[in-house]
């Protein structure tokens, strides 16, 4: 039946099979995904993206956050086209990087210097790598269940990691300071950071806003004790603001890790820090062979760009709460409670009374074959090219989907 | 006086350091180079690259790698263009990552699987995690001075480093049995890997090929041992043969790690592997933001077809000796003995009788100033583009320099 409906996929599969172990990997694998989603991708524009079989979707996860602006977006294309044309990598970085630094340091609020890589992962590491060089300590606090990255002291697998990877973290629970404060005692006079993200959006979970008095509290505590506070904002940085996901808090990280959609797909990474770990930053050598490339800072500049100049954030809000209304409304119309949670640019869609995940399954499978792409069991991401046309059309075919799970498990 | 010359590059390094934690980082910081090295860079072509001054240079770093067939290579070029009308970063990856792990399978002896990464890091970290999740055992043999990767567990600078990081790694001496022996014996039954380089690149160093009795033995062991023997062929691979570095030797590692080289320039890394190994790597979670974007696969592509139709690696082979040999004739002829050693298309230059290393500098120092790029302590990179004009032309201005270091230091 998929085979009849992706045989391009099926015959990627098997020939993947062959040369990949598992024939995929990571995130991109849609291996715990419902039957039915494309493992292979052609092309793609917008919000729309087509599967090596020529179906088309809306798509809602954005390559799990890169694609912020759009696929394709002009502006980016254009700088990144103006880059190509003078070269991409050389034995140092071109003036694109300084000029993206200034940039960052003047419109997040907490930064004053950056520091550019590639993976999330480079930056969550490197951020406990200048805590730990600054403070001489070694204990992390980290929030249970979060995901800070992929490589052996932070990836969800323990398949290949050994006792010494996280012998120094302490885990709490989000916006719960007790379970902090107990993981600060516990860490006694070693506590390098408190590592936390900027509203809980872990896997299977309903999503949590940080409770301002929670975010307040870190601050205090870091404060108190000397420790860093750092901000994984790989996921979320520049969908809520341009200012850094905690200002609209009034609360400051030293350290801030993003990722994902700066340069709107283009590869990169960034540490913003404060002032007082200038110089444990510069003691530490971190680097990568394409870290000083042009192109993608190129972008990342245009990216930043259009995120001021054309309001794409409010974009996204208005795209995100049409959708999420829309949800709602075929929700209760079917007789089928959900719960929405989190930012609407960032949102989490899961059922009541479905303690297996079976209706959610079912949800994005039928969107899926209808050419809707959701997730069934991570947050979404919204993207600036989600028109109101897009969304609407969108809806008309999840309301299809909410009749399917209804046909399958009552309402 | 180096104000005069480069005025751009002066006022560009006073602006990084109010942005950038020491106003740079990493392998591109010049920090440690004569003065008079450009820090930012404006554009290139071919092996030729030009400074935010406009000062041309005739280029013997090469990205420190990425540049294997010239900068802007035309049918790179072709390659990402088609790919990026089409699309870079989806949901999941296109045909091109089946594509170039089937090339790779092809064409890697060893090679039964790939697995696609970003940084060189990423995927000596993942060959080490899965010699780790294969054998249920901790212990990893590095060579000593060996360049890794710059994560906590092997980045050169001890700072933000913890006793956790490499609490299971053991120390031996290149190209000698005996001291791998050594820590054999004290890993016990706790070998997980030996991990080690084609030949010797350590920096300020002489470079060594590898011995093939050395090779052999370090297979011999591992075959005792059931550990998994894991070449770091990030700095050196595709640039002295596309069979593998060690294929020659006959000798086939159970890992391979490749990059920097592999899509001239364009943002790839790759793990090779034997069948055996497929699934202890499936258990381990490796991601990351930018891992299958069709793009820098797409310019890996295109890249192994260069090397492989228009016989990429001869045409280094013979630049690097007409370069070695002019250098070397230099020498003599100035009275300054210096050691050339290591493949001609990865050469390393030192003098004899320069414990503090001030007549390389002086060398490096006297050829950047007349627009040929050298390296005082690193190994040089060779590139498909240096032309037998090209070489002769940087001999013409490494004589002049030559003259100096004599003048300076007496002959």
């Amino acid at each position: 039946m998929m085979q009849q409906r992706n045989p391009e996929d099926a015959a990627l599969r098997e020939r993947a099979r062959r040369v990949i172990p598992a024939g995929m990997y990571g995130h991109g694998n849609v291996a715990m995904l419902p039957e039915g989603y494309p493992q292979f991708f052609e092309r793609g524009h917008g919000c729309r993206i087509v599967d090596v079989d020529g179906n088309e979707y809306i798509d809602f996860m954005c390559g799990y956050g890169p694609n912020l602006l759009g696929l394709g977006h002009p502006k980016v294309e254009e700088a990144v086209d103006r880059q190509r044309r003078l070269g991409n990598c050389f034995n140092g970085p071109t003036a694109r990087m300084v000029e993206l630094a200034e940039l960052y340091v003047e419109t997040v609020r907490h930064a004053d210097w950056a520091l550019f890589a590639k993976n999330g992962t480079d930056v969550t590491t490197a951020c406990v790598s200048i805590a730990r060089a600054e403070t001489g300590r070694r204990k992390v606090l980290v929030s249970s269940h979060a995901y800070h990255g992929a490589a052996p002291w932070c990836t969800p697998s323990s398949a290949g990691v050994v006792d010494g990877d996280r012998a120094h973290l302490i885990y709490y629970e989000y916006n719960d300071l007790a379970s902090v404060e107990e993981g600060v005692a516990a860490a006694g006079d070693d506590l390098a950071a408190i590592l936390t993200s900027p509203f809980k959006h872990d896997a299977f979970m309903d999503e949590e806003l940080a409770d301002p008095a929670f975010a307040r509290g870190l601050r205090r505590i870091c404060d108190d004790k000397g420790a860093a506070l750092i901000l994984d904002d790989v996921r979320a940085g520049f969908r809520l603001t341009v200012g850094g996901s905690w200002e609209p808090l009034g609360v400051d990280p030293d350290l801030t890790a993003m990722s994902k959609a700066i340069a709107n797909g283009y590869p990169l990474a960034v540490v913003l820090g404060r002032e007082g770990l200038r110089d444990a930053t510069s003691r530490i050598y971190l680097t990568g062979s394409f870290w000083y490339s042009a192109v993608p800072m190129a972008a990342a500049i245009a990216t930043l760009g259009v995120l001021r100049e054309e309001d794409a954030i409010a974009t996204m809000e208005a795209a995100g709460s049409r959708f999420r209304q829309g949800l709602e409304a075929q929700s209760v119309s079917h007789g089928l409670p959900i719960r929405q949670t989190g930012p609407v640019q960032l949102p989490m869609l899961l059922f009541e009374n479905d303690p297996g995940f079976e209706k959610v399954r079912a949800l994005a499978r039928e969107a899926v074959l209808r050419g809707v792409y959701l997730h069934s069991f991570h947050n979404m991401f919204m993207c600036a090219a989600h028109g109101e046309q897009d969304i609407d059309e969108a809806l008309e075919r999840t309301d299809e989907a909410f009749a399917c799970v209804r046909r399958e498990f009552g309402g």
